[in-house]
Formats: structure tokens, C-alpha cells, sequence
């Protein structure tokens, strides 16, 4: 029997990790950890340090090379097969390193259940798999703590979408509130700035944090220039923002 | 000078707590310990746990009383009233306990971006009160990982909703998937229920943890019942739930 535990780490501060994730890391027979190549090297080192930070015991630690997403047009297509892909690492290394059963953990970047396809690779496991997820502070709390502010207006709902989404549909009905994630090429461009507010954040709870905050018209150009400059300087960026109709 | 850290603790778990958290409650000289009234004295008995669990020096626990919320037609005005009074009580025990200055903290439920309201407090306490946020594990997090699975589809964006936009609106537009929050009357059952799924969840990461699943015409009236059974048992009930358009 293999019970694989989805850790959700926070991200990328050691200080987002609950007990229950230090308690679910320390459990572990063995946790894998994915290299993503030279130019995210920081995200495995930081794994690697909350390791070393976290561990007390005789969690083993694998490494294993990510395989890359192939760059053809039909996208679901390619993000399944890239899924495949993973999986069949997962079960060599579980067949390798775990060959009686165990437990097995990952530790997903902020919360397993935003954006992240771990769960979806998971189930490709087979029921043999048994799955457990410990919830992790997302990009969005890191985003709201950091300025601290409110996510939603008194009683008010919030819409949690993507840069493409946002590109394709310009501002989405029935929300005053909208959180926009995974996205590479500042979406918020193709918007009409007149009364949209802007509270963005990248590399959150990390050294390299960068924040803004304003209207979007003034705040929208100084971001996406800055967002260019802190990209070339750190070889990766990942931010979010959340936009406000005054 | 007065700092306020409003930690978030997560949704009743002591293993939601992040070691930020940690680290803050025990930075701090004061925390301030809301009582609620006997019918949600589980909540005040968590909080004092959860210190009693965490802090390893001198930190002083104070506890005050809640005032009660105006129950009058005009729904924004009371809660505006409310908050006042509760800033008041903050001051006052500031004045008493801190009167040369010092770290106060408040335990948070959840994230404190999310439907809270200790924020919108704490910045009546004028600029004097240097304001710190600690991002916790929302319920939303506790929903999605008890169940086990994504917060969104592929790529596609997710709504937070509450219980009194769903009643007087019905389903929302542009999205499939419809985080539920603060529904005290279920209000699901005012939709047509057909292509429906629901992943229900009460009291998550506590000991009580309820959860229920399935197509909405069959789990949501069972949902309604298993509810007020719950409610009544424990004095109190607060749960959230994810609507899915299959
Ligand atoms: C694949 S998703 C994973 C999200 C993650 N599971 C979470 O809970 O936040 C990656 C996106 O999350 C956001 N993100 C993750 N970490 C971030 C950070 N430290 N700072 C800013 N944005 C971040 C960005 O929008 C990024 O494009
Ligand atoms: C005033 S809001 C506070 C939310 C909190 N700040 C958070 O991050 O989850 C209270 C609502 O949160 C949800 N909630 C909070 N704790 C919960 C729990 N342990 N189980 C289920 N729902 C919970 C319910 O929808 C409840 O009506």
C-alpha cells in the first residue's frame, strides 16, 4: 500500500508551513522533489532548504528531472500527456525507492487544490494510491497579507481567474473583485483602466517580494515595466494581482 | 507605538497554524481572546487551547466579551455600528495593558482577508496602530483538501460567493465552479439542481468535521437535514461548500 501526501508549502516562505505539513513531511518515507531546469533552479533550492530546515528524521530525499511540456498548438492535449508523462516518473520512483509500500510526499507549491495539477496526476495512480492533501497558504493570501487588505468587499463576492481568461473575456460580469493568476503577459493591459485599482505582488513571501498598489492607469505601465526588469534580473517571476472596480 | 498582528490560525485545527504564526503569538506581549457567548464557546475554548499548545513565554492572554451585533433592519449600518464598538473595546484594552506601547496580536479564523472583518477594525484604530498580517489557511483551503480535490478546473476561474448572493441571484454568470461562504440557510436549495455537484463541508479540521458529496438533487436535501441535526447537537454549525456545473 502507497499513501501519497500532497503537501502544500506555501509560497516559497519556510514560515507558511503549518505543523501539519512539517508533521506530514516528517511521516514520510521518502519525498520527491522535481529539478525544472537552470532558470527555476531557485524553487527546487528553496524545496531542498525547507528540507533541511523541516526534517528530523529518515525521510529520504529523491530528486527527479521534470519532463517539459511540449509547445504544441492543441494545449489540453499536451498538458495530458505531459501528466502521463509525470505520473510514470511518480511510479518508477515509488517502484524504486518503495518497493513494500510507504508513504510518499510532494510538496506543492501554495495549495494543492489552486491551479496546481498535482491532484490530477495523482489520480492517474491507480485506487493502489491512497491520497492525502494538507493544505498550504495560497498566492492569494500572500498577496492580501502582504498589503494587507481585505480579499472581498463586505458581503461581496470575488471572482479567482487567469491572465488568459482575463485577455479572452475583458472584465468578467456580476464581480466588482477579481484575483488573477498565471499570467505571463499582463493581461490587465486590455483593460480600460478608468476606475479599476490594482494590488499586485510577485515572488510573495520570498526574498526577492515586489509590491504595487494603485490605480491601474498609473500603477499598470509602471508594473509591467518593472515586472520585465525583475524577470530578467531573477531568470523566472511569478506574480498575482487583485483588480478593484472603485 | 502600537503594533497589531492579526494572525490568521486557520479553521480550528491547531495544525493549521503556520509557523509564522507561531513565531508571532509568541512575539507578541498581548493577545486578545474574543468571547462569543456560551453557544460558541467551542470557539473561544479553541483559541485558548491553541495558546495554551504554542506559546513559550510571557505573552498575557486577555479575554474580552464580544458585543452583540444590533439585530436592525439596516444591515450595513449595525455592522458599522459593531465594528466601532469592537475597535473601542481593542483600545481600551491597549490603553489598560500596553500604555507604553507593545505588540498586540488576535487570533484570526481562517485568513484574515477573507471575510473578516478584524481588518476593517483594526484601521479605526487610527495611524498610531502599525498594522501586520499573518495569512492562514482559509476554509475554503480545508474544504478542498478534506475532499481531496481542486479548487478549479483546468485553466478555468472559480467565483467565492455567499449564501445571501446566491439566494437573491441564482447562479452566477461566466463561471462553472461556486465557492459558497457565510449561508446560514443553505441556499442552494433555491437552485434548479439538475447538472449540479456539491462538495459540502462543516466544522472542517475539527474534530466535528462533517462532509457530504454528490449531484445536488440527491446530497442537497440531505445536506439541509444533516445540518440542522448538526446545528442543533453542537449549538452551532459553520460550514462552505463548492457547486460544480458538470
Ligand atoms: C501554477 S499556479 C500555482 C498556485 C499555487 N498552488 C497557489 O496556491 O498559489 C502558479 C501561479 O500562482 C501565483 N503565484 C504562486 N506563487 C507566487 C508567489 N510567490 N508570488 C506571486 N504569485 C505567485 C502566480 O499567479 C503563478 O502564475
Ligand atoms: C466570517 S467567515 C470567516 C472565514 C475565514 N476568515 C476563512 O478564511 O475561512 C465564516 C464563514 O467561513 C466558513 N468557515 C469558516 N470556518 C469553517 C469551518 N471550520 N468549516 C466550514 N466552514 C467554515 C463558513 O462559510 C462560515 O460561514
Amino acid at each position: 500500500m502507497i499513501r501519497l501526501s500532497l503537501i502544500g508549502i506555501g509560497t516559497g516562505n519556510p514560515d507558511h508551513l503549518t505543523r501539519a505539513a512539517i508533521r506530514t513531511m516528517n511521516e514520510a518515507d521518502m519525498i520527491l522533489l522535481p529539478r525544472k531546469g537552470a532558470a527555476k533552479s531557485d524553487l527546487i533550492d528553496l524545496r531542498r532548504a525547507i528540507c533541511a530546515e523541516v526534517l528530523t528524521g529518515g525521510t529520504r530525499i529523491v530528486e527527479f528531472d521534470m519532463p517539459t511540456r511540449a509547445d504544441q498548438p492543441a494545449y489540453v492535449e499536451a498538458v495530458i500527456d505531459w501528466h502521463d508523462a509525470i505520473a510514470a516518473i511518480w511510479m518508477k520512483q515509488i517502484a524504486v525507492h518503495l518497493p513494500n509500500g510507504g508513504t510518499l510526499a510532494l510538496l506543492v507549491w501554495g495549495d494543492p487544490s489552486l491551479y496546481d495539477s498535482s491532484l490530477r496526476i495523482a489520480e492517474r495512480l491507480g485506487p493502489k494510491v491512497e491520497i492525502r492533501v494538507v493544505p498550504g497558504i495560497t498566492s492569494i493570501q500572500a498577496l492580501t497579507a502582504a498589503h494587507g487588505i481585505c480579499l472581498n468587499r463586505l458581503a461581496d463576492p470575488v471572482l479567482v481567474t487567469t491572465g488568459r481568461q482575463l485577455r479572452e473575456q475583458s472584465w468578467p460580469p456580476g464581480v466588482r473583485d477579481v484575483v488573477v493568476m498565471l499570467d505571463g503577459h499582463c493581461a490587465f493591459q486590455t483593460l480600460e483602466p478608468e476606475g479599476i485599482e490594482i494590488w499586485w505582488g510577485a515572488y510573495l513571501g520570498m526574498e526577492q517580494q515586489a509590491l504595487a498598489q494603485g490605480p491601474l492607469a498609473i500603477a499598470g505601465p509602471e508594473i509591467v515595466k518593472r515586472r520585465a526588469a525583475l524577470r530578467q534580473r531573477h531568470g523566472w517571476i511569478m506574480d498575482v494581482y487583485l483588480l478593484r472596480l472603485t
